[in-house]
């Protein structure tokens, strides 16, 4: 049963950005959240950081219009700790063209005071060869 | 004590990857390991992908000469699920020259039979806003 109320929990909060909700989103995390997102910085830490990437970032980006579905979320529920996986399809505008891609997705949530809380998320695109030898610093 | 057991395993990886001792790396694995890693594709799946990964991909890059560094490691460690986070400074060779990144890292691990297994990798790179409009697709 625990893995159906994290699914739920994290489907809520998919709903949530899609209807550009900042309160729904927000709704089920940690203060100390710890957020790995797809664009720098490294981490984010904390619930204001995390909710400035939602506000100033992608809910502008996603407009009326966007996408954010969860595709093949799968869930690994214990009595205390759950963590789960899925793809995001994403789209929204640049330069008043529509763009898309398709990002990776991992929750971590711990059980505090019988609630399921959100404490880490880690949204990644994957870099190709070159894309990766750009992004190293040399040394 | 999850937690302790739990971080050593993680730091015994570690340890294995530094080693390029691929058994060691694959000795925690389960057989349906969901994998998002740095670079393309997507994802993988299985420890035969996981395994070229690393046999193929990063102990060449890596060298004998390179760093492999778990930074920050925290444990969200339950009965029987467990994450964990943390940041990885790497160090290797391209073209005769040392590069060095840092990478963000998420790892999920269930507890099988009274072992805990890892399940779920997840090595990233954050993209700065440019790269990440270069790699957006246009639809």
């Amino acid at each position: 049963m625990e893995a159906n109320t994290v699914r739920r929990i994290i489907e809520e909060w998919a709903i949530g950005v899609r209807a550009r909700d900042i309160d729904a989103v927000l709704r089920r995390h940690a203060p100390e959240l710890l957020m790995f997102d797809v664009v720098g910085p490294l981490r984010l830490q904390g619930l204001a950081a995390y909710r400035r990437t939602w506000v100033e970032q992608f809910f502008p980006w996603h407009g009326g219009t966007g996408r954010f579905e969860l595709v093949d979320l799968k869930m690994s529920a214990g009595a205390d700790v759950a963590f789960a996986t899925a793809l995001l399809e994403c789209a929204g505008t640049e330069d008043g063209k529509k763009v898309a891609f398709t990002l990776r997705l991992t929750i971590g949530l711990e059980k505090r005071n019988g609630e399921w809380i959100i404490v880490h998320e880690h949204h990644s695109q994957p870099l190709d060869f070159d894309a990766a030898r750009i992004g190293a610093g040399s040394s």
